[in-house]
C-alpha cells in the first residue's frame, strides 16, 4: 500500500479525490499496490464532505508523515504551491501536478530539485488537461528529433472562436457566452490574452527541445483582435481561425516558441478541434507527423492526468524516472517575427497594391489576401500597407 | 553505453537501424547514455550497406552475447520470431517488438515469461504504427475505468474506403491503386478482411480490460464486400464508411471485442482520419473520450515506436517497468451480435416494411435506413427483411 496526499481541495484536487476513491480497484490493479489518500490539505473546512476524515489545514502533516509517499499539488499559482512543493521535493516525496504557472515559471529548478533527491516531479495535466503528451514526448517518442509541437491549449478561446465562426457571434458576445457556460473565469484575461497558452508552449518547447522557455522568451498574441472579418477570410479559403501554441525548429537549428491566431486548413487534423477541446499535433523526423486530442480543462479530465502521475510515480518511487531538461538559453531563441511562415494579410489595400509590396497573392473575403510565398511578420509590418490584421497560416 | 541489436534486416529492422543511428545524439540524451547498434540478424547478405559490419547470420551471437541488454524484434510472424524472443527472454534480454502478430497469439505467455526474468517485453510499434497508445493505456489513463477503445486501425483498408469516397471508385480499382502505390500487399487477405485489424483490436483489448483476447474470439469482418451503395448511404447522412476495430465494456460489465464497417458520424474525430492514416478513441470514466492520431504503418513511423520502447527499456535494465495481463477470459466476452448499436440497414425492402420489423427508421440514399434506436444485429438479421448490408453506427 502506498499513502497519497493532495494539496487543495477545490476543483481539480476534489477531482483526484474523487478519482483515486471511485477507480480505487483499477487503480490497485494497475499500480501492483493499493493507493490510499491519507491528507488533504486545504485552509476551508468541508463539513459533510465525504472527504472530511481525510482533510488537514496544516501543510507539516503532510510533509513530516513518512508514510505519506506521493502527493498531489493542486493549489495552483506560483507563490504558496511552490513552497510546499520545494520542501516536499527536498523531504524525498513524489509530487504530480496540474499547476502550469509553477512548471513554466520554475520547471526547471523543480527537476533539478527533484533529480538531486531522487524523487519523481510530473506535470502531465499542466498541459492538454487529461490528453496524454508528457510522457509520449519523453518517452514513445524519444528516437525523434522533434521538429515542432503545435497545438491548440486553451479551451476557453477555442470555443469562443468556434462560436464565432457557427453563429457568427461577435467576440464579446462569444466571450459572455463562455462565461455563461462556465468555461471562461469571470477574468478572462489569462485565456483571452494567451496568458494560459504561453505558459502551455513553454512546458511542450521544454519537452521537446531540451531547456527551458520562459514565458517572457514565448511572444504572446491573444484572439481579442479577432473579428467577423478574420473569421469570414478564413472561411473563405476553407480555413478557420484558431489559437495556436507552436514551438518549432527554425532552418537555423533555433528555437521559436510563440503564441498567435492562426489560420487552419481543412487538410490539417487541428481544424476539426473545435469548442472546449485541445489538440496538439507533434512534429518528428521518424514518426512524421502525429495529433492528441481530447478535453483540455475540466475536473475529472485533468485528474486522470494527475493520477496517471501518481501511478507513474508509485512504479518509480525508488528508481525515478529520467526526466529533466536545461535552463533557459535566450541565444538559442529566434524571434518568431523573422520566420518565414505562409501568412494571410488583411488590409484595405487592393491586391495590385499587396502584390506590389509582397508579392503573389490571392484575395479572400473579409479583405483578405493569402500571400503565395512564405514571408516573415516583419517584411509585412514593414511593407507600408495599411494593415487590418496578420495572420499566420498553419502547415 | 548499451549495446543492443536487431532481427530482422526488412523494412521495420533497416528503419530501426536508420534511427538508432541518424538520431544517436537525441537518443543518447534521453536515454541518459548512449545506444549502440551491435549486431543485426538476417539470413541474406546486405553488400555495400552502411550496417555491414553489424550484420550477423548467427542468433546465438546475439543471445549469447552478455553486453546486448535489449532486442528489437522485427523478423514478424509467430514462428521463429517467437522461438528467438522467447530465449532472448529467458536469457534476461529486454525485447522490443513491431510484431502484432506474435503479441495478438502469445502476448500474455510473453509477459509473463518477461516478468519471471525480471524483464521488459514491449510492443507500442505492433499497434497503430508510430502512435504511441501502450504507454498511454497503461500509464497516463491508469486512473480511468476504460469503457472503450475504437479506432481505425489499419491503412490500406482506410486508403481503399478514402478512394471509394473521394473517387467514386468501386472496391476492386481502389484495391488495385493501394496496391500500386504500395500501401496494400500482393495478397492482401489480412488487410482486407479485417485479420490485420482484428490482431490489433486484441492487443488493445488486453491493454484497456486486463486480459488476453486471441483473435478467434474477436468476430471480424472485413471490406470486401463494401460497395458504392454503402458509401453513398453513409454520404447521404452525413457519414463515411470506416473500418473499425472495437473492443468495449457493455452494460453487463462483459468485454465486446469485433471488427466491422462502420458508418462514422462527421460529430466523431475518426470521421476525418482519411488516407492511410490510423486514429484511436480511448474512453474513460475520467478522461471522457481522447483521441490519438497518426501515421500506422511505414518503416520510420514504426521505427520511431520500436525504438522508443527500446529507450524505455534502457530506463529499466534493473527494475522492470509494470506491465501484464491475465490469460484469456472467455465467460467474460459477449457476443456483438447481442450488443444494442445504432445501425444502418440496407434492403429493397420500403421504409414502412423496415418500421414493421424493427421500429422507427430514416431512409437514406443507396437503399439504407437509419435505424432510431439501437438494435442488435442479431435482431436485424432475424427480421426477416431482404438485407443487403447491416452497418453499426459509431456513436
Amino acid at each position: 500500500m502506498v499513502q497519497v496526499a493532495i494539496l487543495g481541495f477545490g476543483t481539480v484536487g476534489s477531482g483526484v479525490a474523487e478519482v483515486l476513491t471511485q477507480n480505487r480497484a483499477v487503480l490497485a490493479e494497475k499500480a501492483g499496490e493499493e493507493i490510499r489518500l491519507k491528507y488533504i490539505l486545504d485552509t476551508r473546512e468541508f463539513p459533510g464532505s465525504p472527504f472530511e476524515a481525510q482533510l488537514t489545514h496544516n501543510f507539516e502533516d503532510i510533509l513530516n508523515d513518512p508514510e505519506v509517499k506521493v502527493v498531489a499539488e493542486c493549489i495552483g499559482g506560483a507563490t504558496i504551491a511552490l513552497e510546499f512543493v520545494k520542501k516536499l521535493l527536498a523531504a524525498g516525496k513524489h509530487v504530480a501536478t496540474s499547476n502550469k504557472e509553477m512548471v513554466a515559471t520554475h520547471g526547471h529548478e523543480l527537476l533539478e530539485l527533484a533529480k538531486a533527491h531522487n524523487v519523481n516531479f510530473f506535470f502531465e495535466a499542466s498541459v492538454g488537461g487529461g490528453i496524454p503528451l508528457l510522457r509520449p514526448l519523453a518517452c514513445d517518442l524519444a528516437g525523434n528529433q522533434i521538429t515542432e509541437v503545435t497545438g491548440i491549449l486553451n479551451g476557453t478561446t477555442n470555443y469562443i472562436l468556434s462560436e464565432m465562426l457557427d453563429k457568427g457571434a461577435a467576440f464579446d458576445t462569444a466571450l459572455q457566452e463562455a462565461q455563461a457556460m462556465g468555461y471562461a473565469e469571470r477574468n478572462p484575461a489569462a485565456d483571452v490574452e494567451g496568458l494560459d497558452a504561453c505558459r502551455k508552449v513553454c512546458i511542450l518547447s521544454a519537452l521537446a527541445f531540451g531547456f527551458h522557455v520562459y514565458p517572457d522568451l514565448c511572444p504572446t498574441q491573444g484572439i481579442a483582435a479577432i473579428t467577423g472579418d478574420d473569421v469570414a477570410a478564413a472561411a473563405s479559403a476553407g480555413m478557420k481561425v484558431k489559437l495556436l501554441g507552436r514551438t518549432l525548429k527554425t532552418a537555423e537549428g533555433k528555437v521559436c516558441a510563440f503564441v498567435a491566431p492562426h489560420f487552419v486548413p481543412a487538410s490539417s487534423q487541428l481544424y476539426h478541434v473545435d469548442g472546449v477541446f485541445n489538440g496538439v499535433v507533434i512534429r518528428g523526423n521518424a514518426i512524421g507527423e502525429a495529433m492528441f486530442y481530447g478535453p483540455g480543462a475540466g475536473k475529472l479530465p485533468t485528474a486522470s492526468a494527475v493520477v496517471g502521475d501518481m501511478v507513474d510515480a508509485v512504479w518509480h518511487l525508488s528508481q525515478r524516472r529520467r526526466l529533466d531538461w536545461a535552463d533557459a538559453q535566450p541565444d538559442q531563441m529566434a524571434d518568431p517575427w523573422e520566420l518565414p511562415l505562409p501568412y494571410v494579410v488583411r488590409t484595405t489595400a487592393s491586391l495590385a497594391e499587396v502584390e506590389a509590396a509582397l508579392g503573389q497573392a490571392k484575395a479572400l473575403d473579409g479583405n483578405g489576401y493569402l500571400l503565395a510565398a512564405p514571408t516573415t511578420r516583419r517584411a509585412i509590418e514593414q511593407s507600408g500597407l495599411a494593415l487590418l490584421a496578420v495572420r499566420p497560416v498553419f502547415q
